[in-house]
């Protein structure tokens, strides 16, 4: 008897093979104390004194498996550190994977296991879920969304409006991994190169300063890079942000094949930095932090705000000026 | 000029064009004094003395609008429902949308604001979202996943646990009614007919119930329909569900579309039902409570709960007996 080893429309219709799939594929990864795949909603264990924080996400990076992860360590990694950079921390997730017609099942075992093991090292569970089948031709193979509960200290403020004039701008390492790993995983251009996502939680970098004097405000610059939060920070402030070329990490490889394919390094997405917005008497005793982690030993002071129009500033390494444009049509659709 | 009406990969990229359609129509409509664009994680105001619950679903329904409902009142009311069956009030959720390029924005808009109608006659906020853009032949128009968090009261213990033998086992209305319109509206088979979905959110059947002695446990009949809940209630106990084919409510134009087709009724989604297993003595007082509301007229008395082996049996109308089978193929795919 030949057992085929593809997703067909039935594993998601509610009956038998439905089951089947959560039990051997989902739970079998998945599994922890908190996850029943016989109930329609969980309780919540929430910390008493702390404020629980929620964030959502969806995953639809092309090719599934890249280079330092895949969409199942995207899809926890993602959600843990939008938690992580709004000062909290992530405690549990839930996972919708909607997933195509045709799909190796052997492929789909790899990536939740993968992801299975990616809740276990940013420290949450996965507490519910669900999962959808679309006929062949309408799906990316596999589609993800994570949700993620949290919590954070009542005397946490980073938010956007504390940003003052003067303040500095920190990343926690180089910029564009993640974007040019999954670029070249695609091998659509004849380019080979040795660059790994940076696909990791963040929240090493990000507890020691969720409640510290002078941190301002955290982002983790995924899609768009570090010139798109650079954006974020001019309009939530109407200042200008001034990023210096020279100070900008860049790993020589990305900075070839973005050379080459004409990309911009700074609007391609990270998928494991911080950059922070700090007030500069505390910037070095943060970046001292930082480079004491070994996901900080690359961190540096990248930029400053100013009063001034809302505009975004490059110094590039000659001395001259360049305006960072906001993005306009995609470099690379599907990175995350 | 002429304007492009459609979605591009560019309202995916985190830049410009993504931030307008965020901000013209998903903030659009969903706006709430909870809702803020651009945060990474938001707070959530929970209530002291409940316990939070969540829950979450991923939608693909085909197609994306049909009699008495679209995908986005299906998103809501999907999470809403598996909140109010487990005895929890759903108050905030967090929507992701995979957009496939090409969609008319017109479709979106209307979909976005009927997602934002429907989240308020709920009584829910939508706090939380995130949008990707994927390559045209890639998706299905648009999928939605949604995550709930509601509360419940300490004193509820709905579980398939507490059910005992001898328990009856009520539905609040008719059967069918969802899959049978999403199947009409696909216009794949030379039928007409005047069937609405029942896509509704079912707080006011379940919210008079959650805390009520002797009822036992609840569930929407969605995916797989009344069978497939018969199923995990008999898999759960390892008793034998009984249904009564003469007191199962099924609208007669649902009968018919099924007969010709050749499907079974008790298979088919509902999205505005509830099944619940009570007590003997308490099933009268609640078809009371149910037969007073609109959404509970035809609620009825439909099966039993014995002890004896873990199956499904229909009694037929002329006495006789009928197993039903777990469901095996999809008789229906992306209904919801």
């Amino acid at each position: 008897m030949i057992e085929d080893r593809h997703i067909t429309l039935a594993h998601g219709n509610g009956g038998r093979r439905m089951r089947e799939l959560i039990d051997e594929v989902f739970a079998y990864h998945l599994a922890n104390a908190a996850l029943d795949v016989c109930v329609d909603a969980v309780p919540l264990a929430l910390a008493p004194d702390m404020i629980p924080f929620m964030t959502t996400d969806a995953f639809t990076v092309q090719p599934l498996e890249f280079p330092g992860g895949d969409i199942g360590t995207l899809a926890v990694n993602g959600t843990v550190n939008d938690l992580a950079v709004s000062g909290a921390t992530a405690r549990f997730l839930t996972l919708n994977a909607i997933i195509e017609e045709g799909l190796e099942r052997d492929c789909l075992d790899r990536i939740i296991r993968s992801l299975g093991n990616a809740a276990r090292a940013a420290g949450v569970q996965v507490i519910a879920g669900d999962t959808k089948v679309v006929p062949r031709g309408q799906g990316g193979g596999l589609y993800l969304a994570t949700t993620g509960v949290g919590w954070r200290a009542q005397d946490c403020s980073l938010s956007m409006s504390q940003i003052r004039s003067g303040d500095v701008i920190l990343v926690s390492g180089p910029v564009g991994d993640h974007g040019v790993a999954v670029l070249l995983a695609r091998q659509e251009f004849e380019l080979k190169g040795d660059v790994s996502s940076d696909c990791a939680p963040v929240t090493n970098l990000t507890s020691p300063l969720a409640a510290m004097a002078g941190v301002r405000f955290m982002r983790d610059p995924t899609r768009g890079g570090i010139a798109t939060v650079a954006h974020e920070i001019a309009r939530a402030t109407s200042m200008t942000v001034r990023l210096d070329e020279a100070a900008l990490p860049v790993r020589p490889a990305v900075r070839s094949v973005c050379r080459i394919l004409g990309y911009d390094p700074y609007y391609l997405a990270c998928e494991g930095r911080v950059a922070a917005v700090v007030a500069p008497e505390n910037a070095e005793e943060i970046l001292h932090i930082w480079r004491a982690l070994p996901e900080g030993e690359e961190a540096r002071i990248i930029g400053v705000v100013n009063s001034g129009n809302a505009r975004v500033v490059l110094t590039t390494e000659i001395g001259g000026e360049r305006i960072l444009g906001e993005l306009e049509d995609d470099p690379l659709p599907r990175i995350c």
